[in-house]
């Protein structure tokens, strides 16, 4: 211990630097990080181990600032001990294309874990890459290589704390008893309206005393490094349960407005710059000022960093003289690369083939690659059975005294948690070692929404099994049968929404979800049984969208998803003998991957000159896209057997028909431009 | 106290019906209504009042079964009540277009109070009833006149205790001391996974101390009945917090598999529905049967309950004649009319107005309605400021030991807990005597989808005040700037998502939203300043679509909402001047709206020959059912100040010239169809 006037100019220098940049950039949020300085210093001084030159070094600390918005003092932080962060990155905080965005981005700013901000995803992200390491420690720390041993931290304020997403993440965290995860509860009574006397009320550490976390207190936080350097001593002593330390601090502190909300999420004013500057012992003309000391200070603590992760590497070059195998596994997961040939273990069906629910096929593929791509880790929110997310012989990922599993475990009981799974995953993925999936019905990825959100965000790899993925589940009824759900999904950048058709298409959206190192996907999938398809292969479905059915001089084009492909091939023939129209099946499982193939092959697909039809029993909202006509579902469904269900809405060979056939009367004598052909490129 | 035979056969009974409609359905969750019986019994014949011939009885006791799946639990007990469930709606359990779903839908049974199924949903709804009969009861109470008195009873399972939303509600509900909401958590150490060992130990009771609530344990809640009524009556004396009972319950009690996860999701085989038959002195030989005593036992409560509104009948009609004008409110409210001529407070504005954010506008409808509107109660998810959701004279709803207001304020803090939030506006609109509103950034109305769809599914009237609506909140950046979020909302059957151009647009939004008794609405709101528009009147804005800005012989359509209507029009100048080409401008502030107008209007706003042109800074999903061709934003947004993003991407009379140029260019020597234009009607 021991703290000295150079750690109180550090301390002083952190907060000018949020006062500065948040005035200069005439937005943004000072309080918070002058309130959080003093634990910072300590938490960045005296315990997390990281290098500034190599961000990525694996066996870093973790640090997760959940309260995004706090970002100017995680962005002070990594200029200040000397990260590719520069002063004129902080002087240009909150400008366009800026690396120092209003909240942080993890692939903008080197340093920088997982993207923050929506409150509650940090702490979330946080209990991830907390799994993320007891995991990978398990299976590839060996006696005398203790190569994967890192904490994670993380910082989260009041409004994290209200958030429910933290709340069931909270309570994985210690059924899980994460002993590698500390968390610190900025403690300042203050939320955006005001004091939080006016919402939130209950007694925060005996909420997580009853999820199992061991718990403290540092009564002030504004001065006490003494006091917060022990509580984080003893949390690291803890090892069978997470904790978390409430550190009481005064927002804005330094500040005339110090603990009121008018510090929380504006600018200080002029004078309140200057005033703080000359408290702290600044120059109240000068902006953006580092004492040589504060560099000198931290620049030791991350040469000693750059040691560490010096003398780290040449335990993992004697590990890999010792274990081969391991170590050539471990480099390839950190390099983000698949096993080589693992694709040869996807599945392929014939036509011939029995029909099978899509979610049944999903987990045979996970059956035959679970094996060859060891890193994939995967889950349920408490649908198991429904979602057949296991293989057979899984072990769970499990505090090893639950008798339940243990720690190399590779299944996840995430519980009836969505949320929380969504924003969990994220973090396994930002660790470095591990493919995440978690499965749930289509119709609750909405309640974990907010998290998928920033998968897609922040480019990571994690797959949504979506199970029941339609009125095709039948009788639970229109509380869980998606409509909007896959239009929903399909707005949303960089997002993959697969729909398989059946086996082949299948094992293709996964190929893709595997292969897209800086894309998440959602793969929906049936209840109900699928027939394999004519026509339908892993390397047509890769494309997002191809023809199913050809046909020459077709009167129309059916356009289908998942499981009105197959109703679809059936319409066809139904078509032929009743009406004597032909029709051809384009499928597109994905969008975002057709979108991507060139203009030629869409147009080959949906050609000019023949009117189109799709088929999906959805929200019709974005099939307007590649089809002239539209047949879904614009209202919710019904409590059923899926057949019944089916038939009520008309999306069988007749239904299908009738809009078909009206679909060929609107367009007699007229030869439709396809939808491929646009006047203009979308900005990307 | 004191039970008989009479008591444990209604009990089995119940359990019997939910054996025999699962196992006809072949379908279903026998497991909760087994388990929960002696609960539902004791609750139901015991403390619960209300009159099954008027399930709309405003001071009836509300009931909620929040693990939703248990509902045959709920219609076992409508049928044997009085209700009208008949037996062979409980034969078509689960069966199309039957009155008893899957899981239940408020507007589809008579006697459920709120739709539930999708977990935590439930629970946070029973939040939002207790918050309306506090508030009621203290609005309209006057001594000698107990005219609302009711409680609020919800029974939760282990699925609902693991969520997020359930979580932020009973905090809020700790926090607002809800005396008169009592729970009942079923604790029977089952959920879909198999043991709640597997991924729930956290200690429920000590969580919800921590949230102030007053707990109880009922250890055997399978044969306890003194036990259980013993707890209700406590919870019942219990005026200043919540209270919940953990009742230990043997899921499907009765069954050879009882108290595995075995009878959770699924009917009991043949022959377990003969033993348990057999166990409970039923004939295994038949089915859906009814002891005449039962029926009887439970009639009798039912009238005692329908004695019990004639005496309130009575006393509503006496206390119209002391307090007539509390009275004539009070009715209407019942009857969810508007008082005359409220619309006459919608402020309108000229073209000459100053700039305003539509958030700005929103607040001063607020300002000018709330007191002729009173059943308007509202909040916000801790952005008061940010949302502008609050008028000046606004008065808390808080306990009032709190000093920070009472039980008649009409400003709920929600915290920061939108998914609560929205599923507490549900339980509030259910109630019968309050309008909704709740305030966030639209990007965290993406947190409550799963309650908002709730909101759309279940038909109720709130209104979600959706403000920071794209890119233009500028510094906070793609963590917070929605991009997917409007075709989300549009996919959403039954709701209406607004996005007004300027003042008297907003107006309408309101105007429409406040009209739509079964129409739930999000308006999506600038942060930054909006010009008041030459052709936007509240009458054009009713309508969800119309032509702001007409223009003979035009070579073009742009249609837009929001904040790019004013961008579109001054390009609608710029390309006049600059390639004298002719723009006209139609404003879509609604899409459900719009698209409920006649065929004939739509054509006029989007006629035949003209191509046309979407603006608007989201994806452009769904944007293709109206125009030919889309200009919008298929990716994030940035951070810095709003004008810069605008710039970046283009958002600006230039950069949708070029578009528009690319448009004509495409279409020249074509008049193409409009897309109002269809070859079929949707099925709705
Ligand atoms: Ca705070
Ligand atoms: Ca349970």
């Amino acid at each position: 211990m021991g703290y000295s006037d150079v750690d109180r100019l550090a301390i002083n220098t952190i907060r000018v630097l949020a006062v500065d940049a948040t005035f200069t950039a005439n937005s943004g949020h000072p309080g918070a990080p002058m309130g959080l300085a003093p634990t910072a210093h300590v938490l960045f001084n005296k315990f997390m181990d990281f290098n500034p030159k190599n961000p990525k070094w694996l066996n870093r600390d973790r640090f997760v600032l959940s309260n995004g918005h706090g970002c100017m003092l995680h962005y002070a932080l990594l200029h200040l001990f000397g990260y590719a962060v520069s002063i004129d990155d902080l002087k240009n905080f909150r400008k366009v294309d800026s690396i120092t965005p209003g909240h942080p981005e993890a692939h903008d700013t080197p340093g920088i874990e997982v993207t923050t901000g929506p409150l509650g995803q940090g702490f979330s992200n946080a209990v991830g890459l907390a799994i993320a390491q007891a995991h990978t420690a398990s299976v590839f720390n060996k006696p005398g290589f203790d190569l994967v041993s890192n904490y994670t931290y993380c910082i989260f304020g009041d409004g994290c704390a209200m958030e429910g997403i933290a709340s069931e993440a909270a309570s994985s965290a210690g059924h899980l008893q994460l002993g590698n995860l500390i968390c610190i509860y900025d403690d300042n009574h203050i939320s955006i309206d005001g004091d939080t006397a006016c919402a939130f009320t209950e007694d925060v550490l005996k909420r997580f005393e009853a999820y199992g976390w061991h718990t403290q207190w540092v009564e002030d936080g504004d001065h006490d490094l003494e006091g917060i350097e022990a509580a984080l001593e003893k949390a690291r002593e803890v090892k069978d349960k997470p904790s978390v330390i409430k550190v009481t601090t005064t927002i804005g502190f330094g500040s005339k407005l110090q603990g009121t909300g008018g510090v929380h999420g504006n600018p200080l004013k002029a004078d309140d710059c200057q005033a703080v500057k000359q408290k702290f012992g600044f120059d109240p003309e000068q902006s953006f000022v580092v004492p040589q000391g504060v560099y000198n200070l931290y620049h030791k603590r991350a040469t000693e960093g750059a040691a560490k992760e010096q003398e780290w590497n040449q335990l993992l070059e004697k590990y890999g003289q010792e274990y081969k195998n391991e170590h050539a596994d471990f480099t390839r997961r950190l390099a983000g690369d698949l096993p080589e040939g693992w694709e040869k273990n996807l599945p392929t069906y014939k036509p011939s083939d029995p029909a099978v629910a899509s979610r049944k096929l999903s987990e045979t593929v996970l059956t035959k690659i679970y094996q060859v791509i060891p890193e994939l880790i995967g889950g349920s929110a408490d649908l198991t059975g429904s979602n057949l997310t296991r293989w057979k012989d899984a072990v769970d990922f499990q505090p090893p005294s639950t008798k339940l599993g243990d720690w190399s475990g590779r299944y996840i009981r995430f519980g009836v948690r969505e949320h929380a799974m969504a924003a969990i995953m994220n973090g396994l993925a930002a660790y470095g070692t591990i493919i995440p999936y978690g499965g749930t019905f289509l119709n609750f990825v909405s309640y974990a929404a907010g998290a998928v959100r920033l998968s897609s965000l922040s480019r990571v790899r994690t797959i949504m099994v979506a199970t029941h993925d339609s009125i095709g589940l039948g009788e639970d009824g229109p509380t869980h049968q998606p409509v909007e759900t896959l239009a929903h999904f399909r707005a949303l950048p960089n997002m993959m929404v697969w729909r398989p058709a059946d086996g082949n298409e299948t094992s293709a959206a996964y190929y893709v979800a595997l292969t897209s190192k800086h894309t998440p996907s959602i793969i929906a999938l049936s209840r109900q049984n699928l027939p394999q398809l004519e026509g339908s292969t892993i390397e047509n479905a890769v494309k997002g969208g191809y023809v199913l059915h050809e046909a020459e001089n077709a009167d129309i084009t059916l356009i289908s998803t998942g499981s009105e492909v197959g109703i679809c091939v059936d319409a066809v023939k139904y078509l032929k003998e009743h009406h004597k129209i032909t029709a051809r099946v384009v499928s597109i499982p994905c969008f975002e991957i057709f979108d991507a193939q060139s203009k030629e092959y869409r147009l080959k697909c949906l050609p000019d000159g023949i009117p189109s039809l799709s088929v999906e029993v959805m929200s019709t909202l974005g099939w307007e896209r590649y089809a002239h006509e539209q047949f879904g579902l614009n209202r919710f469904g019904a409590s059923g057997p899926y057949k019944d269900v089916y038939k009520k809405f008309e999306f069988t060979p007749e239904g299908i028909s009738t809009r078909a056939i009206a679909t060929v009367d609107f367009y007699k004598g007229f030869k439709p431009r396809s939808p491929i052909n646009r006047a203009f490129q979308q900005l990307i």
